[in-house]
């Protein structure tokens, strides 16, 4: 057990956020720089999202496969904007089996290029099309500065990666993609996001354009929660991806690709946790219910360890992934140790609860403690799960939205930004004038929200015309 | 679908392998020399591997975790033995971020030493103890003959590592992976392995002795299935993995690392594959039964497939992984292609079955058809997949039994490998006998069987004393 005392968010944000990794025994800093260890507490988080996204990814056709993690680096460099893009992060590998390399080879950063140059080979005519791959994997971007889960050298993540015969069908399969992560978002880790388009300097690099859900976290900065390309013809043309249609014309492909990597599970902490510590939305959490089996003396052990694993079995039974803390140690630690890691909800069982036929239920998310009755416990408790996930949900959301400001004027904006808030606001829509407004304000366009409503306006900076609020925000 | 045409193994084994591998379209190879692409097909085999044996390892306390792929070079010369076996086939980087390291970082051939560095800072007390580790994870090892699944630059594998107070409960952790593997082997991959002890010169560079499990392809060489290392205190010694006892006196570790790969995906094929293509056993198997709905006319459609719904459903309803075949095409082509990805059960729904309230059950592994009535497809095609698993395993078994020879002298020895099979001989126990025997046959030892009868005899080579039969073969 973890003895890390959390700093208040009040106090100190970031070291707030070590602190609640920490506490968690969630991640911690590796010998390699940059690099993180992923801890049994935090890689069983990971292996829920894996497990819920895959089932989501092939119930619409998608197949999983694997490709080498290493891409020559003539290919890396056949997309012109992608290497641009990716070339000064790569890790190179210049030596192997004891000699140099003829050529060396780059840690894949994403796998377009790799994948690509195999397509090619894979589809000849329209009937090889639609093509669905998925990969889960580890990719490498060095980075200068690196925080556990949102921003490290090595991560772990999940590529799409999508051929069709037309550009419509490409574009639905990245807008369908998009609807997954907003899904899992929402409706599994209770995280509201805004889904919408990225402004042409935020794109990814090498895509037609680039859709996104976009988080806010409780400091008011953004984080990208996951992002689906709609790549056009740019891969295709660079790589060859072509098929023949049924008028027998050869034709280039359009191709997506979509991801989502352990950056989510800061997401995570940043969306729900407390200065208590880590608070697991149910529907993701990979233990829901922790059992505390109390007794004071040890004659009572035994009755009460019957009931709990009785009260296990049924929870089991209605599907709840339950566990009984059986370790040696006082009550007080354990319930401490519990709350940090953020278990949903923790029952209590003592001799005098089942002497009146009930447990104690305590929420994570909001403290509250109530007595469950024992012959109700397999109904209450999931009910109980159910009802803190829409808690978790709905707080996250209007704390939001109170954060969400509409602004008209310059002085408003960078009032707005320095207060962390997400700023509604119109934007002529030129590079330039975002570059300009990035450069005083640190803030990005975040997406050109899905839902912005058709509107006259003004650009907040160069007071030219603009059809449409985008969102800007200063961004992890 | 493929058109591969699969030469007979009688003609020619090594294309044989290949061309079951590309006919079933389960991985190919890629841009990058010695790396390899694992389909669809196939790499469902391997997540059906992780769904198995990850419960598995669960089942025994262990829990997962992800550690950084590279490994700085100073962690992996730590261990003396360690560097010296992998130092000739690592990859090195040398370049990141657009500059030159300070110090080369290595993509991990395994995880002993970064993971070994990290454990010593999480174990303090017995308390700590046992820690029970597993990661899921890519691994490189510079290879310069590579084969499909067998043997490539880049593999898929899973690493586990756990640490104990004592030394009689390492070696008992070490056997109880071990059987893990074996009984996952005989019992869901149909496969029959000899469970045993590696010599001193056949052991992972580190370890104080390795236990595996050797399976006999059907070229009579020995595949190495699985290892199961008892590190001993050699790691704990060189990384100062200590614990406080109960008396307060600090001590070290005692460990165990234990892994198994992509490579057993060639286990498979070989083992049980027929010049018709792949054979996969049914307990693995991502589909183990596939419908092929037939019809004539078309008008006859849609009551087929409704049929052939209904069947499926029912089937899934007792856990069975089907699939209906739903393409356009030709029947023979598509029972043809589905013959050569090995899919256990073969299910044909034609109107004049339906008429008389049957189907037809193919078995990929006797090639038999019968008829079953509708009304019993629930309990007979599982029992069918029971049969077919218990005949896999038969058949090889016993194919790998006749080729066990018992030999007294050289001479016979000789002959024995060269004809491909298992050796059982006696040895005198030094590595230099080995060695020459190694030299002059290509053979090595592959294990010390635990089932080895103790027995007076004489050394084959150097006709001095000794005590037990190894076994002796060629291996991949």
């Amino acid at each position: 057990m973890s003895d890390v005392r959390i700093t208040p968010r009040g106090e100190d944000y970031s070291q707030w956020y070590l602190d609640v990794i920490a506490a968690a025994e969630m991640a911690e800093h590796s010998p390699v720089k940059g690099c993180m260890i992923i801890k049994p507490y935090g890689y069983a988080l990971w292996e829920r999202i894996e497990e819920v996204l895959d089932r989501r990814f092939k119930e619409t056709g998608v197949e999983n496969a694997y490709f080498p993690m290493f891409i020559p680096q003539s290919l890396l460099t056949r997309e012109e904007e992608h290497v641009e893009g990716f070339a000064p992060e790569v890790a190179t590998v210049t030596h192997a089996g004891g000699g140099k390399l003829e050529e060396p080879l780059v840690v894949r950063p994403t796998s377009e290029t790799i994948m690509y140059e195999v397509f090619k080979d894979w589809i000849h005519s329209y009937r090889d099309l639609p093509l669905l791959i998925n990969q889960w994997a580890n990719v490498v971007r060095w980075e200068k500065r690196t925080r556990l889960f949102l921003r490290t050298t090595e991560f772990l993540w999940q590529e799409g990666h999508t051929v069709h015969a037309t550009d419509a069908e490409a574009d639905e399969r990245a807008r369908q993609m998009l609807e997954v992560y907003r899904d899992f978002a929402e409706n599994t880790m209770a995280i509201p996001v805004i889904p919408g388009q990225k402004s042409e300097s935020e794109k990814f690099a090498g895509a037609l354009r680039t859709y996104c859900v976009e988080a806010m976290m409780q400091d008011g900065k953004a984080l990208q929660f996951g992002t689906s390309h709609h790549l056009g013809q740019n891969f295709a043309k660079a790589f060859g991806v072509k098929y023949t249609d049924e008028s027998n014309t050869e034709q280039f492909c359009h191709q997506t690709s979509w991801g989502v990597s352990t950056r989510m599970i800061g997401a995570l902490i940043m969306t729900h946790s407390d200065d208590k510590g880590l608070v697991v939305p149910p529907r993701l959490a990979a233990i829901q219910a922790v059992i505390i089996p109390l007794w004071f003396k040890p004659e009572q052990r035994e009755e009460v360890m019957k009931k709990a694993r009785e009260v296990a079995q049924e929870l089991k039974a209605e599907g709840v992934r339950v566990k009984i803390d059986e370790k040696e140690g006082r009550p007080g630690e354990k319930i401490f140790a519990w709350e940090k890691k953020g278990v949903p909800v923790r029952i209590e069982i003592g001799p005098k609860d089942i002497e009146a036929g009930k447990v104690i239920a305590a929420r994570r998310d909001t403290s509250e403690k109530k007595d469950v009755a024992l012959i109700s416990v397999a109904t209450e408790i999931p009910a109980l799960l159910e009802d803190i996930h829409a808690t978790l949900f709905a707080r996250a959301k209007a704390y939001r939205d109170a954060k969400i400001v509409v602004v008209d004027t310059w002085e408003e904006f960078k009032a707005a930004i320095v207060g962390g808030n997400f700023v509604r606001a119109h934007w002529n829509g030129e590079k330039e004038t975002e570059a300009k407004m990035k450069e005083e304000t640190n803030a990005t366009i975040r997406c050109i929200p899905f839902d912005a409503q058709n509107e006259t306006g003004k650009c907040v900076y160069s007071g030219e015309p603009s059809s449409k609020r985008v969102i800007f925000a200063r961004s992890y």
